[in-house]
């Protein structure tokens, strides 16, 4: 360390693992405009399992109307051949979409709200006190049918249409969401405008209502910095972070906001501090690579693109 | 704080301000294809100046056969409208190099050496040593010139040709590069392979040897973690961290490194822990944006894709 300093990359201070939470079948895929075929889908769910990843976040059962690259979802689950120690739990926006999802047999469903009305209106039509009420029974059912949740919460930093967002309004909607019965909240920084001060403050303010144990970190990588928030996080005490296999996906209802982080540069970093992850990058990054074919473009994600540190000595 | 641990973020350990050193018209238009007329040239340097940037290594008296993007650097600098309190280095490989930089009238010269002998003989054809004894005439001469004298070692995290580099052997050759007059060091991680332990590793190495106050950390985004390096460079007390406007550049020698940190994803993390750079994001990302036309493709850089957070109530 630095004379007169504590260390800043504390071994003591790091957990031993982490849990690395695969978003890109459901977030990263649902916003591309050419449909890919279900059993492409599919194996890019399985490849993602067997690259180490034990939460990949599968499809989701919003209305084909919103999101129609994900209308097949039922098909998907149907189809997939499952590891046994990994859980695929699938985004239900309502009643009707738990309906499916419990007809599909899955185990484990994630809900969504925002942080600000704003937002809500935006993406879900109403303001979010009316989505957190709608939740309710969702959530209820889904744990009295046995299933994990887990609850997002999204625009925690920074909102495209209100603008900046209170660390105390995050609080309070996260203690929401952990009293209707969630599991799990990941947050989000939806337009990727975080940087690590502001993370810890929303961490802070969260951790009075939420055990650390329970949060997520949902990054995006629009202005570089989610990688230093991950990093952030880590040391404050998050153990899961989210991330979108290649890099895949954004949202679609906040201008210039694509830029998941790329699972790759996430598992990159953790391989570099020695946190364990269980998942094998470059198996992440083959994942990813079979969907390029179909997305017309190169993956946006930094490691995907460049890939792995190979001296080539001569 | 998470209770029972201290502050990720802690105000007290953060620098009020720091110094970022622009290397976009040197290290970023260097591997550029296409020639770039020099009044283009010329207009960035000043632009960035005008945005801020108070160390904007300008162009390079590398050889035009080995760099002819930066053929004019004499051209260039005799037109330059300079701002009273910004500094102007120029990158210069030897001898024959220094004497072009005074005749242009420099008050700064960057020297450059590998930390291993494969990137070493591949980047300038000699090792390390036979390269560090060529650059002892170059900085006394120059030291005795009365000029600001930086010295750049790449490879510093992971050498394309020779894999992994112990912080020892970037140690001793810092110590060298002080050891020669140098004002200043600038640690690299060319092909970005870097992670925050790595990093402090490093540091703590080298500051046995150079004053912190004297390192800078160069670190490309190549696998995404260039401000979770430089966020854990800043914890440790690092105080100049180098960019590259719109995130130009990389390394020609090192395969998939291009990469060079987005000047405006630093500043971004920067204004965001509220540290002191002097520098307007916005207007840095002008100045790259003007060179869009030249270079015939969208800048690499995150920030400088996406531009500003800027809320659209309604």
């Amino acid at each position: 360390m630095r004379p007169g300093r504590p260390p800043v990359v504390d071994p003591a201070r790091l957990p031993r693992a982490v849990t690395v939470y695969e978003v890109g079948p459901r977030d990263g895929l649902q916003n591309e405009a050419s449909a890919l075929p279900t059993a492409v889908k599919r194996a890019f769910v399985e490849d993602l399992a067997a690259a180490g990843l034990r939460w990949v976040e599968a499809t989701s059962f919003v209305h084909p109307r919103w999101v129609p690259q994900l209308a097949d979802a039922a098909e998907l689950l149907a189809g997939l051949a499952r590891a046994p120690d990994a859980r695929y739990p699938v985004l239900v926006p309502n009643e009707k979409g738990l309906d499916r999802a419990l007809a599909a047999g899955v185990d484990a469903v994630a809900v969504f709200a925002a942080a600000t009305d704003g937002f809500s209106q935006r993406n879900q039509n109403a303001p979010v006190a009316e989505v957190m009420a709608g939740l309710r029974p969702v959530v209820e059912r889904a744990r009295a049918a046995g299933l994990w949740v887990r609850g997002y919460l999204s625009v925690c930093w920074g909102c495209p249409v209100d603008g900046a967002v209170a660390p105390a309004q995050v609080a309070a909607l996260a203690r929401d969401l952990v009293g209707l019965g969630v599991d799990a909240v990941s947050l989000g920084d939806t337009v990727g405008v975080a940087t690590p001060g502001g993370v810890e403050r929303v961490l802070d303010a969260v951790a009075v209502h939420a055990a650390p144990e329970r949060l997520a970190l949902h990054m995006h990588d629009t202005r570089g910095a989610a990688l230093a928030n991950c990093f952030a996080g880590l040391l404050w005490g998050v153990t899961t972070f989210d991330a979108s296999a290649g890099g895949l996906g954004g949202c679609p209802y906040a201008p210039g906001a694509s830029g998941n982080l790329d699972t790759c540069d996430l598992v990159h970093l953790l391989d570099g501090l020695g946190v364990a992850t269980g998942v094998d990058v470059e198996a992440v990054r083959r994942a990813a690579t079979r969907l390029v074919p179909y997305l017309g473009r190169p993956l946006p994600g930094r490691y995907s693109r460049a890939g792995a540190f190979r001296p080539a000595p001569g």
